[in-house]
């Protein structure tokens, strides 16, 4: 990005969103959005595939999970792993940033090709986790199913810590996602 | 359904499914399918949407999930209900049709537009399955949490028993990817 656009994709990411949340993902074109942000259209699409991506490039969840799985220490098990993963992806991606996030699922819920994109950002989120936990000793059973189930906490956790008001921070709600489970889990008998 | 288009909407589904494993399902149109199944569009498009729900509309787990729920004994606890809902949905709709669904994920595989409509088919199931799990005295984020591991544990089923040569059956998977789960839960210490 050359200094005569200085923030250009987040010029054009606040644009976006305004329009979308004025007038509807549905109506809103590419034009829209470059003339509000003052930029072009070739600068746009220098920076997103369409619309849609707008609300998806800036968001390198996968990439972040990648690297912590790569990084954390090595004498965590897989549940450690993804447990204190997500705490971070807590701390450094979403507390403080509730209405942010609150605005973006508003609008996610509105869109039929927006709540297909978010599930498919999940799947690609558990795809990352799968090979990374199995480098880690994970079978590939336990690799898959600690992936999903990640995702699914992750997914739980946003709902609840936004529809809270009690001011638990994000971290807070993803642990008692996981006591919840280790609670509810076991408590089944054996299967007959 | 007229008589005189017997099974009308199978000859259209066996049609696609042929032409997309043929020629790929970008490549294929509504007018190729009907001409293969010797039918018209317009009877195709009283069946289906547009092409790619010809491989979503006669996928009626939802409705099945939802039936499950309802109809179950009082005395399951949630997590009971889960399992044994997921065992009957092994049971009754994946069985005898290892082939079948192989086939089908191995079309979705090559497709964006499908794999994003397969993860919006597991949020549906688990939208449906958390007012019918709340309903039965679940309370809100136990019953988010269970939705989302039931269609995780589904979803992970299906790729380990289509991968698995062993013969053992879906719901035989379905049970291990349980016990693997309760196993591995627990064994994470209370967070520090």
């Amino acid at each position: 990005v050359g200094r005569w656009e200085p923030d250009a994709r987040g010029r054009l990411e606040r644009a976006a969103m305004e329009l979308f949340e004025e007038q509807g993902f549905a109506a809103t074109t590419v034009p829209q959005i470059t003339a509000r942000a003052g930029l072009t259209t070739r600068t746009f699409f220098r920076h997103f595939a369409d619309k849609r991506e707008v609300l998806y490039a800036g968001d390198e969840i996968t990439a972040f999970a990648r690297r912590l799985l790569v990084e954390a220490p090595h004498d965590l098990d897989p549940v450690q792993l993804v447990e204190q993963g997500l705490q971070q992806v807590a701390a450094e991606r979403f507390d403080g940033r509730r209405d942010e996030v609150r605005r973006r699922r508003a609008l996610v819920r509105t869109e039929a090709s927006l709540r297909e994109r978010d599930a498919q950002k999940r799947d690609d989120l558990a795809a990352v986790m799968r090979p990374a936990l199995e480098e880690r000793g994970a079978d590939p059973l336990t690799a898959a199913l600690l992936a999903e189930l990640t995702v699914s906490v992750l997914h739980v956790a946003i709902d609840a810590w936004l529809d809270a008001d009690d001011g638990r921070t994000f971290g807070e709600v993803v642990g008692s996602c996981f006591e919840r489970l280790r609670t509810v889990l076991p408590a089944a008998p054996p299967s007959t």
